[in-house]
This record gives C-alpha cells, sequence and structure tokens, in this order.
C-alpha cells in the first residue's frame, strides 16, 4: 500500500503557480464558456448576455481570525470580496450562493450574527443570496461564496485588455486594510501577553474599517459608466498593487510604469504607518484587501477621467520588453514584484 | 467584552432547520431570481434562458475520510454530486467552479490526483471547470464546488410541482453506497486494530463503486426527453428515500404511498446487507449518497415510462392530509421520517 513516490511541497509552486498547474490540463467544452481560469470571474454567454461567475473560500485562522473579527462584519466582508470581482468584470452582481461549515463552538446565535452581515451586504447591493450548503465541521469555520453578475456583452472587461500608451487608474487610496491588521494584530498580542480586554482601536477608525467592513467599489464602475469611459483592463486590488499590475501585464502582454508619488495614501494610513514604522509605501504597493479597482483606459479618455472624484492616474502602459516598474520622485526604476519588490 | 448571552446548540435546530432559521430573513431584489433557497439548485432567468446554480461544500473528516478514499474518486465524486443537483432541475451542467483549502500534509502529486478526478468527471459530463479559489487550510482538505447549468424556461423542474395522483419515479436502486461505506468502515476499523495494510475488498465492487465513484444520471434525465415525459417533480436522491419524499411532499404540499415491494435494491446491496446484519430497506430509504432520480409524473405518461429501462414506479402521490407512507407488503403503512422511520 505505502508505495514510495516523489512529493513536491506546494510551497514550491506558491498559490499562482499551483492554479496554472492544476488547471493547464483542462480543456474546453462548452461554447458558451467565454472565459475561463485566470481572470476577476469566468464569463458565461446566455443567448445575447453575459453571465459572471466568481467564487472565494475563507478559512478560518488562513483568512480571518474571530478573535477580532465580529462575525457580522465577517459576514458582510465574505460577501463584498465577491461582489468586488464581479464589479471588476464591470458586470453587475446579482445574485450570491454561501456555504458554511460551522465547528461546534458555533452556536445559533453566531450563525445569526454571520448572516446579519451577509444579509446586509445583499441588500446594499442589491443581490439575492439564492443558495447553498451547510455542514458541521471538524475544525474551523469555513465559508465559500460565489457570485453571479451579469453585463452586456459590450461591456465586460477583462484583465487583457491594456493597450501601450493606455493610462493606469486606481480608485480610492491603499495600503489602509494592511495597516488596519495590523493594529488588530498588536491589540491582540496585548491581550495575549496582558490578559487585557480592552483593546485600545480609538482613533484608527479609518484603517479597522477597512480590513473589517470593506465595501466594493460600484461607485466606481457607475461613474466610469455615466462618463462613457469603457476601461480596456481592469481588475480589483485583493492582493495589492504590485501583484495586481502584473496580472495586468501578464495578461496583456505590456509592461507598465507607475509614480511612485502618484499612489493615493491616506492621511490616516500614513500616520499608523509612522506610529508602527512600517513604511507606508510598501504597505500600498503590497497590502492586500483594499478591494480598490485597477483599470487602464485609453488616453482618448484622460479628459473624461479628470472630472472623476476619487479617481487617481498612476502612472501608464508601456511595452512589453520595458518590464513594469515603478518610479520614484528622484528617477529611479525599481521592478515591481508580485511579492515585494527591489531596487535595481 | 464577555457579556453573557444565549447560546442555542446549532444541534436543536437540524440541518434543514437551521438552514430556514438563517435564511428566511433574505428577501429577494433581483427579478431575474426564479428559485432562491429551497430545491436542488437556483434558478436564474437570463434573457429566454433559464440558469441553475447549485453549489456543495466537502469537508475532510465530515464528508470523506482520506484513509480510504482515492483523491482521484474524491475529485471525481465531489464534481458528480453538485452536477446530480443540475440534473435534478431537468437542466444540463455547463461550468463548474472548485475552490480547494489545501493542508499540509498534502503534496503536489495529491492535488494532481484530485484534479485528474476532478478533470475526468467534467470531460465525461462535458463540463468547462471555469474558476476556482485555491488557499491554504490550517486543518484538513475542503473543497468546495459550484455547478452551473442551463435549459429552456419550460424544461425545468421544482420539488413543489407534483399533484395527487401522479406516479413516483426512481432511477436505478438504492442502499448501495451507505454499504459501501459500511464496508469502508469496517476494514478501516479492522486496519487500526491489527494494523494489517490489506484490506479484505474483493467482492464488493459494486457496492463501493456507489460510494466512491458515483455517477450522475443525466442517461435518466436524456431517456425523459426523448420519450416526451416532463416530470412534474423531481430531486436527486443525496439524503435518502425518506428525506427526498418528504421533501418533495412539503413542497407540493401533497402526501405520498410508496410500496416496499418496489423499491429496488441490487442483489450485491442486499448480500453485504445479509454479511452485516443491517436491514436492506432501511439502508434504501435512509441511506444516501445514492445520487438516483426521484421524480414524479403525470398518469398520462404511464405508458411512455414502462418502456424506460432502469426506471421503477415506487408510488403515488395523495393528498397532504394523509400523509407520507411506506406501504409493507402484509398491508401495513409506516409514516416516512426525514432521517428513520417508525412504525404507526
Amino acid at each position: 500500500m505505502a508505495e514510495k513516490r516523489k512529493r513536491t511541497e506546494i510551497s514550491t509552486l506558491g498559490e499562482f503557480g499551483l492554479i496554472e498547474h492544476l488547471t493547464k490540463g483542462f480543456k474546453s467544452l462548452q461554447k458558451s464558456t467565454m472565459k475561463g481560469v485566470g481572470d476577476d470571474a469566468a464569463v458565461i454567454a446566455v443567448g445575447e448576455k453575459l453571465m459572471v461567475v466568481t467564487t472565494d473560500l475563507l478559512l478560518e485562522g488562513i483568512h480571518f481570525d474571530l478573535t477580532y473579527t465580529p462575525l457580522q462584519h465577517l459576514g458582510y466582508k465574505a460577501v463584498v470580496v465577491n461582489l468586488s470581482d464581479v464589479y471588476a468584470m464591470n458586470a453587475t452582481p446579482t445574485q450570491i450562493t454561501v456555504s458554511i461549515g460551522v465547528s461546534a463552538k458555533l452556536a445559533v446565535e453566531d450563525l445569526d450574527e454571520l448572516y446579519a452581515g451577509i444579509q446586509m451586504a445583499c441588500e446594499h447591493y442589491g443581490v439575492d443570496m439564492v443558495g447553498g450548503d451547510t455542514s458541521a465541521s471538524l475544525t474551523g469555520l469555513t465559508i465559500s461564496i460565489t457570485a453571479i453578475g451579469e453585463a452586456p456583452k459590450e461591456s465586460i472587461t477583462y484583465r487583457s485588455g491594456a493597450q501601450v500608451n493606455d493610462l493606469i487608474c486606481l480608485s480610492g487610496d491603499l495600503g489602509a486594510a494592511l495597516m488596519g491588521l495590523q493594529i488588530l494584530e498588536r491589540e491582540k498580542q496585548v491581550f495575549q501577553q496582558t490578559g487585557l480586554e480592552q483593546p485600545q482601536l480609538e482613533g484608527y477608525d479609518y484603517v479597522l474599517k477597512r480590513i473589517l467592513k470593506p465595501e466594493a467599489r460600484v461607485g466606481t464602475i457607475e461613474m466610469l459608466k455615466e462618463a462613457g469611459i469603457k476601461p480596456t483592463s481592469m481588475i480589483d486590488i485583493s492582493d495589492g498593487l504590485s501583484s495586481e499590475l502584473r496580472h495586468i501585464c501578464k495578461e496583456s502582454g505590456v509592461g507598465c510604469r507607475v509614480y511612485l508619488e502618484k499612489i493615493p495614501i491616506a492621511a490616516e494610513t500614513f500616520k499608523v504607518c509612522e506610529e508602527l514604522n512600517f513604511d507606508a509605501v510598501t504597505a500600498a504597493l503590497n497590502g492586500g484587501e483594499d478591494y480598490e479597482m485597477l483599470f487602464t483606459i485609453r488616453q482618448e479618455d484622460v479628459e473624461k477621467i479628470h472630472g472623476l472624484s476619487g479617481v487617481d492616474v498612476i502612472g501608464h502602459i508601456t511595452g512589453a520588453s520595458t518590464g513594469a516598474f515603478l518610479v520614484t520622485p528622484d528617477g529611479r526604476d525599481i521592478e515591481l514584484q508580485a511579492q515585494g519588490w527591489v531596487d535595481c
């Protein structure tokens, strides 16, 4: 029975490498499949419309820590991160399914809180919860949400549409969610070391809200539509600006230059970075979970974009051969890495 | 912080009670939602077509035991159980998403096996794997699959359409999956007690295949279509005949009478039941995971159904006030329970 065979640790491939490795053998059999693995969501043709489908799996201890995450916020966020993927396709979310694996430590009242957050998100974004699966779990809480959306055929925006000279745009500001997480982790350590039950969270409202109860950028999507701008490519920022820019460059076969001083960081985020001795640019480039929209537009749309509140132009698309770079105010080029960044 | 509040154990509600409790507050906001929670799959209108969506969460230690479940079979089965829900809506599955949480004990080669099984099922049933999520898991292996299907508007079959005097039909045979599980559990215990590595699985091919590598009843769905029969209601057997009959009765607002001697049980299943001193009728009524199709048809379609291979008429629908009963050969009426059955 116990035959000896090769064992390759999953860590040697990394998340994106693993996905590529596991999915490369699959062939498309359905002509309705317009886009499979490799974007924010899959795209399926149904008559004259396109449906988009995206799914996220959230595991206790990996994606959330119940010691400092209120269940209502967790439910809200679990929905929002999926809707964000639908918006990143320039589509409108319409339905979700919610599956949960429930550990014995949770009571019905805990699930009521979780579902109150799920329901709040459904009502806020106007989506229906249409199904799911409920199971006991021997270990931690598991949440799996699938979101479905729709869009006219001409609207769908992929990661792969960026062209040389397109402008790179960003909604909102970056790095706040990571700093919120740092504050929560600090207070957890204080609690574990001292047993003090009252965490010091006053004055951190903005960064805490960004990590605990993020919103999807439906406003940005609507503004773009009203302004008559169709992004050439789009992605939501779940893993950090660097990583998402590299996705767009890889899928579009282009390079990019973004300018450090153009990257929007909130004053509250700077303040926490200073307090915790954390580099704010690193937080903005690599801190995930901001759920802002990163998108590219044609040069001819530049006048239209300047009128939109909360959207910044942070750089432009270049040829593939020039790579993906961050340009510092003193003129240095720093190559963007999937995780981290190196001087060159 | 540690406020005192009510704690209701989840077990007091049961799975179906919990789902009802958690989802009752949700209102439908999208006019495209034709059916939300409460059937084998949700139904969404897209133009002239209907899409169906269903999802399942599989957790190690709850839904599968890796000590005796080959990963390739697990991947295959995880897909099939979702496709079965799509077929149970009289729809055709077209795409799936696959999310996995991977514990550290698994290597890339293990996931290759899992995905080989997933791919095999995709190819066999002609569906595309179009997305998912991959994550580390601190605990066991977690698999969450969502299946999407489509159907013309007139084809979709709900649990709620059964009418008084409709005939109750069933594909295949029941109880085999449960007996396969019993054999695997027996061999696991032998292994744990004696350390003997070679399990005794010869001669149990049929029941083992039913638990380890089940198939979805696409053949039955196709036969019904060819025969010009549209079932008035349909459900797949994942929790056991008793439980599924009660779902149809509840959703349709009817009662039923099924006849014990009409319930199909394979010779192989009888043999294992005898060996393990297990009541075969109990296995057939309450053993889940058979993934056969349970459906009702109009009386006028009775001639058409008799020509179909592998389909049995096991009873008929009655008024709601008469309840849901199993009739024994000696004429006793036994009330069908969600789990178990009682003499009355």
